[in-house]
């Protein structure tokens, strides 16, 4: 007898990026913050954490939502929070791909999404990036099969960096016979973000994670805009329960200081500069980063040996291998001597 | 064009106990302990938090298994840990159940069951307990059809707070051609488990929660206990980062304190004893319960009635009404002084 359905005991399962809880590690693969959160997060928790944990916490999160309404320029009911942006994800492709109905999404990108769709025994469609990141009118055509339930666009994209134009997004939700949930996980280091489209088109979702600009891996947090008849749908697939009652409290402290933020971003983009010029000096092909990691190819070295020989030094970058598309190092963006580090590393192993 | 699955919007959604945040109610109603939890724990996730939260969590929550493991007599692999045991109970289903597959579980019970097969588009199939909340042998028989895939089985029962012995659900995981689900959210107040059955046979799962027992439901922290090889699939179901930092920390220490543990449920169930005795007094009828609430039925008054003129008071009690089965209210055990409250009010509204 199989305990589990046929689907999942196929499955390999999803493996998230390395996460060595003992040892000291430069760790430049998850694209985690390198500075520490806002000193008002722990403050909010303190005090929470006073207040006690006996009772169940708000189900809908309604003190972040209020905050984060005003923040972004919309309403408390266009805001569904969850336990990390994973969640939502979860979420979003549980109510809207059953079996054997598609997801489609961009390659190369975050591969946990066909995780989501394989645990749904759904099926996924992968379609190109071209070479200059935009991607084929294919992306946006319905299925024949009439079998396309939902397209998962991470903006800016991993592992490349690299953001379409709200312009280009509006005009692909439109020709879309199926909703378009755009994954701004990196949005706050852009240039420009999707907000202002989910008003304008309900087929538009855009989810959002504090574990990122906000420096709160390690909270979970993360939440979804849409429009309030999509948000009353997703409330029936989530857990009751989903934000714990420190979450919630840190969250909402978090997003409440957009002055951190603004600052906080505008040091991880200027240190990315410097990481982004290092590289191309190196003799690495360089793809213009709007997130908070860039994207290397060398012509010449191999990029799994590069990634192996850091990983002895003690410094975990990214190994992505996209099968025959390629594989290139993904390294999130640390501080200036996080960054020195790993550059005089790779400078060594390249000269030798 | 609809958004979501049609079973989506077909449903109705969970909608969990009331959870006011604001005002100041005696809450009853959601079977929360009324003690503040081990200080313990305050100290540890403070402690995770002076550490800071930048990092992503361990996807297992390693320190909370190893120390649960020695606890409970098995090894850490045995345990997947949970965002409280709802995501323990989403990730069993997600894993389990499939489109038109069936979940088996008795009535009434925890209903929340229902709406975890309703969102995989999967049938449930309801059994009903015998007068003496016993299981009829139809619980633990095969289904023609061929499609049951799990039975899940609340132990001690909400809303009864009654108990099926181990070795009646050992030989009920003997006749099932499925894996069985033991959810055990209430066993710490009850004088036996199920944990020594899951070596036996590899059918059995026990799932268990931080929110009753251990005062925690504001942390949202659960855990199964299953054989290995039935983990390792789990594992690939649930999210990669399903438990943040700080419950992680404070579940650590709220396991690590038994004699913590030992004197809360010793109060409980004292102030359970009252409870049930007072509610008798009052004309009620009451099974006696193994849990930290107590399921009440009044011969002449209505529940619903009693309810709502408690709401009304700033108690909240639960209502529940299943139907042809019938209604009545569940009582969560509060301190003495949170009881005496309620009786008071529910002797008042009988006597006038």
């Amino acid at each position: 007898m199989s305990m589990v359905r046929d689907e999942i005991a196929k499955m390999a399962g999803y493996a998230p990026g390395e996460q060595p809880q003992a040892g000291k590690f430069i760790k430049l693969n998850t694209n985690e913050n390198p500075y520490p959160p806002s000193a008002k997060v722990a403050a909010a928790i303190s005090a929470c954490l006073e207040r006690g944990l006996m009772r169940y916490p708000d189900p809908f999160s309604t003190p972040f939502r209020q905050r984060a309404a005003e923040v972004l320029g919309v309403e408390p009911d266009w805001i569904l929070c969850g336990n990390g942006s994973d969640d939502i994800l979860t979420i979003v492709t549980r109510a809207m791909v059953g079996h054997g109905e598609c997801l489609r999404l961009p390659r190369p990108s975050y591969v946990l999404y066909k995780t989501l769709a394989a645990i749904q025994g759904a099926r996924t469609e992968e379609i190109q990036f071209e070479d200059d990141w935009s991607l084929p009118s294919a992306f946006g055509a319905a299925k024949d099969d009439g079998t396309l339930r939902v397209v998962f666009l991470p903006n800016p994209n991993s592992p490349s960096g690299t953001v379409l134009s709200a312009d280009a997004i509006l005009k692909l939700a439109e020709r879309l016979p199926c909703p378009l949930l755009v994954d701004e996980a990196y949005a706050d280091f852009a240039d420009s973000n999707c907000v202002s489209l989910v008003a304008k088109n309900p087929k538009i979702m855009v989810s959002r994670t504090l574990s990122k600009s906000y420096g709160l891996a390690g909270l979970r947090f993360g939440f979804l805009i849409a429009q309030p008849q999509v948000i009353e749908q997703l409330n029936k697939v989530k857990d009751s329960y989903n934000c714990d009652a420190l979450s919630i409290a840190g969250a909402t402290a978090a997003i409440d200081d957009q002055a951190w933020l603004t600052s906080n971003v505008d040091k991880v983009r200027s240190t990315r500069a410097v990481l982004e010029t290092g590289l191309a000096q190196l003799g690495f092909s360089v793809t213009p980063s709007q997130a908070n990691f860039v994207w290397a190819k060398h012509p010449t070295a191999s990029a799994e040996s590069l990634y192996l020989k850091l990983k002895q030094e003690r410094v975990l970058v990214r190994y992505m291998n996209y099968g025959n598309w390629g594989d290139g190092l993904r390294i999130s963006v640390g501080d200036d001597q996080q960054n020195q580090v790993c550059l005089t590393l790779l400078e060594s192993f390249l000269s030798s």
